[in-house]
């Protein structure tokens, strides 16, 4: 890695915990393994916390917007200004994400990581603006420089290192970005070899002659890449956007802070394919809280052998996904904490 | 049906509302259809409830234990004292459902459907004994008298008009039984006709010689039945236990109250196959909370035409994936009353 990158020192989870946590869970009242998802969501907690007793605490969901350059180009059903409109939204409590956030007792954090409009000092808005204008157009240039590219992740660490220093154990990821889609199809193409055409979907909302465009432009924005590579950086830097760079590089800091990382839908995962790609053990840190519709979630989630909590036909990212689950990870918690065993129950055993 | 039955009068649920609801939820600040199910579930709740802002009230799940004469034969991998001890369990707050509810904010209700257990006067559960010793051997005989399903189906309703004129409008349910996904089984395949063998399950985890075992046990008791039909009180009345017919008038006094139903796994399934051969329209209020990996739900649901929330692979019963389930409630509500519309918020459309 380039040396303007910021490095991150990710820890293997020890698996040495395993079998005492194995041995509480088979412990509880109720048939072996009759918890299900829950009972190994409950062992993974417990290995990355390295406790018997894993707990939520002080959970967090950082929603990073940025802008594309190829927005204009007609790859996205709605208007570059959607944008800052629905950062707006964010701050005035009425987007989606506000009401799940609110409603799973967990905060958000909005960060401008590039939104091509000047918002000025705002309360609850981090400023961590990389490139006033948004990224350049990725059907003619990269979209940023390396150097923007590693801010926007130096950005990313930084807003995690605070969280972690003030408690906060377990961070979800969400984004807003008119044009993030296509730019996920490109990172999830060049990262992991799945068919472009395969990973190219609606986004908010195209119909058939909008996603045969978006196809056709996003093929065309690989042959504009002769030096073209799949070292990740590279990739993010040509395709990505400010805010899913932004999201690598708080997903790379929240696992070496030892966080629980509560994964969202497409565009959040293509940010992880770029964090995997730098840091593989990432992987043992990360819940994925949902399987979107949007076409490509499906089969990055097959690519990365994930198996998502929730399967419920969200396509709306914000980390709507993350804030839906997190009541599982409390649950998970809950029954390794709270509940009784056989033994101290006086419950027979089979 | 027979005049010792109590008699529920349920309305279908009426769709003029529909229109309306839609229109609210794709005026909200996300693309159309974006949050997917949570939409439809608030479509549901809004219909059930005759209300653009659905509202989840003082929820509560209702846990009915009860014994089963043919536990005795081997069907069960626990032997059957578990039952009362598992209530034991529920009344100190040790179980999973305990658990699960206190993290959902739900309340419990506890009953002794037909215990095989005598527990005395009791705080925290409701006596609603239908035969000391839990039914009889439905591999000789019925397992109850037509009067015993009759007062099981009342007492069911009877705390449902209880709760209901208390203010609860959404209402889990539960079971603890051991020997129960045998008699959910038999009434399985009577209501539905789907091959008995295929609705056979492990239940709580017997091995493949245990599962032979029950499968042909099972069987054995269709044949002792030589008067079979396909009524449903009928059916209730041989093969059912007193949990499952008071899980059914329950359910039917719930709906009859306009309350939103959350459907557990396997054999709470069993009891709602009772209750909509009674009363169809029942399906209206019902919400399928989870897929249970116990063999015959996902073959309950098809039947039912019913999409479940979650998908967890549990198979624990006592009601825990309606507790599961509930915050998906809380969040189609809330996004209801609180999200921001385009016009609300200032948001572009497409």
């Amino acid at each position: 890695m380039s040396s303007i990158f910021p490095n991150f020192m990710l820890r293997p989870v020890d698996r040495a915990l395993a079998p005492a946590l194995q041995a509480k869970i088979d412990g509880k009242t109720k048939p072996l393994g009759a918890l299900g998802r829950l009972e190994s969501l409950a062992l993974q907690l417990g290995l990355i916390q390295q406790s018997l007793a894993p707990q939520i605490r002080q959970p967090h969901i950082l929603v990073c917007a940025g802008d594309h350059g190829a927005a204009k180009a007609g790859i996205s059903a709605y208007p570059q200004d959607v944008t800052w409109q629905m950062v707006e939204n964010f701050l005035a409590g009425g987007a989606a994400i506000n009401v799940l956030a609110r409603q799973a007792g967990v905060q958000l954090v909005v960060a401008d990581a590039g939104v091509a409009h000047d918002f000025g000092p705002r309360d609850g808005l981090l400023d961590a603006k990389v490139g006033a204008g948004g990224t350049a157009n990725y059907l003619e240039e990269a979209a940023m420089s390396a150097a923007q590219c590693a801010q926007a992740l130096a950005n990313g660490a930084a807003v995690v290192q605070q969280l972690a220093a003030a408690g906060c154990n377990t961070l979800g990821f969400g984004e807003m970005g008119i044009g993030n889609t296509a730019s996920a199809s490109l990172l999830t193409h060049c990262l992991t070899g799945l068919p472009l055409a395969d990973v190219v979907g609606r986004g908010t909302g195209l119909d058939d002659a909008g996603l045969e465009r978006k196809r056709a432009l996003l093929a065309h924005a690989l042959k504009t890449w002769p030096e073209r590579t799949d070292a990740p950086l590279a990739v993010l830097a040509r395709f990505g956007g400010f805010e899913i760079a932004m999201l690598s590089g708080a997903m790379l800091a929240a696992a070496e802070a030892g966080m629980v990382l509560l994964i969202d839908g497409f565009i959040v995962t293509s940010a992880l394919l770029v964090a995997a790609r730098i840091e593989p053990q990432i992987l043992d840190y990360c819940v994925f809280s949902h399987r979107s519709s949007e076409a490509g979630h499906r089969l990055q989630l097959d690519w990365l052998k994930a198996s998502p909590l929730l399967d419920l036909d969200l396509r709306l990212g914000e980390g709507t996904g993350a804030a839906l689950a997190l009541p599982l990870l409390r649950a998970a918690c809950a029954f390794m904490g709270e509940m009784a065993s056989f033994e101290s129950a006086g419950v027979s055993q089979k």
